[in-house]
């Protein structure tokens, strides 16, 4: 059965898109660490990271490279951290998170809460950053 | 003034290597959040880890690859997870984290103590197990 990640790359369930392109798909968490997280995934259902193939998972991270940069312009974070745990969705994915120190980026936080109109407006100001 | 970490690279301050290519380098982080918690860095000195060229940021994530595949064939973890904040060192490193749930990744929990004796032979125990 395909991943509720992989329903999310074919359009059958939605998700605030940022970025996606041949092999890889960026999308906003909606139970955010902070506004304008963002988890990148791999279109490959692969449930572990390191299980990529070594060109996959360089093409995930140059991609999630870009998808940050537009985050840290869009939303004026000193950084965009990164995790990946794992032990939910079985399929792998790279969390990106803005922050300005380093508490940010604890999954026992409380999730920041967006309508979803903010969710929208999030997901199209970090797109309109996005360069080549 | 040459980072902690640059340092670390020349061999000015000892570290529990694990594994070293021409761009990149990976040590035990000596405060670990499990037994193995090691730190890959490159070996320019970069303090964002997203300032870092393309093909650099992909050769030290396939890097990490490596050494998180020893982790985890040297532990028996049932994961690595990742993560970068990037407010203490100026110099970019990936934090890789043996996990067997996700609440090991967590920066506020308590540090695991280990002998000199137990950093070495983990470092050890990892590096024999890395493969190209």
């Amino acid at each position: 059965m395909a991943s509720i990640f992989t329903k999310i790359i074919n359009g059958e369930i939605p998700s605030y898109k940022i970025a996606e392109d041949d092999l890889n798909y960026a999308f906003l968490d909606i139970n955010p660490l902070a506004k304008g997280h963002t988890l990148c995934i791999p279109k490959i259902e692969t449930d572990y990271l390191f299980d990529l193939q070594p060109e996959r998972l360089a093409s995930l991270t140059k991609f999630a490279q870009r998808v940050a940069k537009a985050q840290k312009e869009a939303l004026g974070c000193k950084r965009v951290g990164v995790a990946v745990l794992g032990f939910d969705v079985p399929h792998a994915h790279i969390h990106l998170v803005p922050m300005d120190n380093e508490a940010t980026l604890n999954f026992r936080n409380e999730r920041v809460h967006l309508t979803e109109q903010e969710f929208m407006q999030t997901a199209e100001l970090i797109a309109s950053k996005l360069t080549d």
